[in-house]
């Protein structure tokens, strides 16, 4: 069975094709610029890329633009659209609503359409992709995968601000956390390598964004981000958590909500601290060679991530099967995951240096052998795991 | 040694008189509604109590009618102004210079001056009653106590937001953690109490406004509000750790900066959850009533409150002497601290429910006898803690 796996984004769209359940990559790529004078296709099947720059008038041109690609003899991966079984959709937001994915249908259409506010920059091109599948693959199962279903387990003491009630009943504004799928995924292989049913473990996503799970017997029960992905975890350009009067402060000295927000998305995190990149491996590097601002970016970094880690090891009554890493840096970086873990000995939790060192990009233990509690860096990516759940769904 | 006590906001004067180092309290009282039609002065001499309901321009004519009635022979507590040894000032902003309190000069002045901007509704009146002290009290030493001194000791990693760099450097914004002369206080009994020269304690200030503080060997090594009162802890009226883009959400949404302050400062917390009331004393008897809202107020105030301390203990290495309260709800609820730390008697804390119960507005420990962490509840009041500060420098 083929999957595309797809993320529609305002002038983007990524797209994956996996060969299930085998979990084969068939064919990737992303289509950038949508709408723009040149917009550019890099598709990429094995070890062969394929450049294509040409206008794009809109998602549906751009996705038939991807299918004419994806089944090109010369460079594509299937003979014909007809191929594909199903497809699988990223959706940022799933309201209150989707507690798990989902088969599309028009209900399912409406409840995205209505969390458009809540994701203003996502849910509307996230069902844009949804709506232009629908027409170039009619009769075929479209699977809506949401960042947030994932947590919708969370209890209420959890998930609520210290906030007038009437801002969660009227604008819904509560913790959704976001990076769903991953977690899911860092508690099912978590679970799976452990030889357990279910796992009770604090899971680490450190990309470009970052999150940190507590969770009990498989259920998120608390998340690090919240009603945006500003919250957390100090991220590569967004700051995590911070104090709200700080935006107050701004704004009362002159600053706009659009130079703020231009900040807090793009200009904070360790790329902020530091001054030297949004890539963290850069400002890792330049940590280790002795930049003293690299140095305090990192060191912030893992800071807080321990103190989630102490937080959730309480939350979760100091009984955890686990710690998963996965994302760029949580799969790639043994200093950063060193340093997080370092020291938490009499927490049951001890790292094996060594392991550690030579887990890079790979999946493996790294816990030492007398550790209580398992240490695991993980890594799947994001859409296998939408292939995953979409041919769960469709094999129903 | 007779000292005098006084915290000056905007609209009122608090004051205390101290024989000093007898620790009594001779009088007590506040000014309210300065420059209003009619300003109440509420003054307090042991049982008796005397209101006088006058006009009062301003901050110095305010404090000349306080002197007058404490020298009141009636109801006063001195005979004259004279008796009046040395002036201690409650500041809220020392801003990076003040590390601990300072006896008063021009210099001072100006720093104080300085910090204005950092808190705009604090500072201004705090430096106008140091300045009316040294026109009535003239030759008098006045003592600066700073809400943020104690914290100045924190490490950058624990200070330092995940923005750009230029925020710190340029802006001043940071972690200055304010009711420092608590933690400090809640720091050196505790010592005491275990009769040692330092402690390494999580010390708990729960009233009104509410934080907690990571000391190490007497140090404060982190804290949970931030550049303003506003962040960490839920209190009475504010929320708290909050996502930033809550608040770019609602200024997006129409709501005006003022409007959102509002809610922030005065609608939220355990009064903007529970729709009952800003004094967590009758929220908590609601949730034991029974009331849905109020219940889910408390549980919400108790389970960040937990949060916190698992990210301390690890934080501090997972060896603390104690965990120490005071404050309002810190020394009357027995309720509160029993849900705080109930079921964490794995990681050496283990309290004593009924010693816990007893101990209401007075000075206990309510550990049980086998726990490896003591857990204190204190009770001195912030006056009394300046008051000492001030007799500390005057003598030197």
């Amino acid at each position: 069975m083929k999957i595309l796996v797809l993320n529609c984004r305002i002038y983007s769209i990524e797209y994956e094709v996996f060969e299930m359940p085998k979990e084969t990559e068939l064919c990737r790529g992303i289509l950038d610029s949508i709408g723009f004078d040149a917009a550019i296709l890099t598709h990429i099947t094995g070890d062969k890329t394929e450049k294509i720059v040409q206008p794009v008038l809109d998602h549906q041109k751009g996705l038939e633009l991807i299918m004419t690609t994806i089944s090109n003899p010369k460079y594509g991966c299937i003979k014909s659209k007809d191929e594909i079984s199903a497809i699988g959709h990223r959706v940022v937001h799933g309201g209150w609503t989707f507690t798990s994915s989902v088969v599309v249908d028009e209900n399912v259409k409406k409840e995205i359409y209505k969390d458009f506010e809540l994701a203003p920059m996502h849910n509307p091109y996230n069902l844009k992709g949804i709506e232009t599948a629908e027409i170039l693959f009619p009769g075929k199962k479209n699977v809506a995968v949401f960042d947030t279903a994932f947590h919708q387990t969370m209890p209420e003491v959890a998930f609520r601000y210290a906030l007038p009630s009437r801002l969660y009943h009227e604008y819904k504004i509560r913790r959704y956390g976001f990076h769903g799928t991953f977690h899911q995924y860092l508690s099912e292989r978590t679970a799976q390598l452990l030889k357990k049913a279910k796992a009770t473990l604090i899971s680490f996503y450190l990309g470009a964004g970052s999150s940190v799970c507590a969770i009990s017997d498989g259920k998120s029960i608390d998340t690090s981000m919240g009603f945006t992905p500003l919250e957390g975890l100090v991220m590569t350009s967004r700051p995590g958590d911070m104090d709200v009067g700080i935006i107050n402060y701004l704004l009362r000295s002159g600053w706009t909500l659009s130079e703020l927000e231009n900040c807090l998305n793009k200009e904070s995190g360790t790329y902020g601290i530091s001054g030297i990149s949004s890539e963290m491996k850069e400002v890792v590097e330049k940590s280790i060679k002795g930049d003293g601002n690299a140095k305090l970016a990192v060191d912030i970094f893992v800071y807080r991530a321990r103190k989630y880690l102490g937080a959730y090891y309480f939350v979760l009554g100091g009984e955890i099967d686990a710690v998963s890493f996965t994302g760029r840096i949580g799969k790639n970086s043994p200093l950063i995951r060193e340093k997080i873990l370092t020291g938490l000995e009499q927490f049951g939790i001890k790292i094996d240096l060594k392991r550690n060192e030579k887990t890079i990009g790979v999946e493996g233990e790294i816990s030492a052998t007398d550790s209580k509690v398992k240490i695991f860096v993980l890594t799947r990516n994001e859409k296998l795991l939408i292939a995953r759940e979409t041919m769960e769904l469709v094999k129903k």
